[in-house]
């Protein structure tokens, strides 16, 4: 789970190289995004998250694990993030994930979260 | 589940009766509601449903399960609500709920929304 945690702060925060998603979110993935109806799908939530990193103009996200509790085969993770712009803002974000492992791997099957203030 | 759901649209969402939120919440649940950090604690929980009740003049609530997933002895489930207000105003909310069994009963474990628009 830190692997795909790191992976997606060095890859999708830091280098908006939303390919690296296909090892991050399962096949059919949802997310549930602030301002914008539930999406499904690994592919469609590539496209939200290229849309989303340059409209907001990303320049590095954190992640940190508040709690993680074994749900079945899965976890169900709550976080906190950081999202930090390249205009120098700066954003609180809480998130809940529902992991599942996939070929091996824990990836985010159900990704939601919200901003603080 | 679906009794529990019941609950809170005819107890707390037409009712404002957050006391009802004891059968609802377990007694450690966590709400991570947008605007505003992390609250842990039914007794929190309850305080801030009774605010934010006064404070959105709610008239009524509806829920509707999208998806329910086994997740262990819990579930996840994602879900979408519609809040009115007296004053006629509509939000489209969506959500995601980690269910758990306590004493006997499903209740909200962990709750997380955010609005679609």
């Amino acid at each position: 789970m830190r692997q795909t945690n790191e992976l997606f702060i060095a890859e999708v925060g830091a280098k908006r190289n939303v390919a690296a998603l296909d090892k991050i979110y399962t096949a059919n993935a949802r997310i549930l995004p602030p301002g914008a109806p539930m999406i499904e799908g690994r592919e469609q939530i590539k496209g939200f998250w290229a849309s989303a990193m340059a409209a907001l103009d990303v320049k590095s996200a954190t992640l940190a694990t508040v709690q993680a509790e074994p749900a079945g085969d899965g976890v169900v993770e709550i976080g906190s993030a950081v999202i930090t712009t390249n205009a120098g803002q700066s954003m609180d974000v809480k998130y809940v994930v529902h992991w599942k492992q996939e070929d091996g791997q824990w990836k985010w099957h159900t990704d939601i979260w919200n901003m603080n203030g």
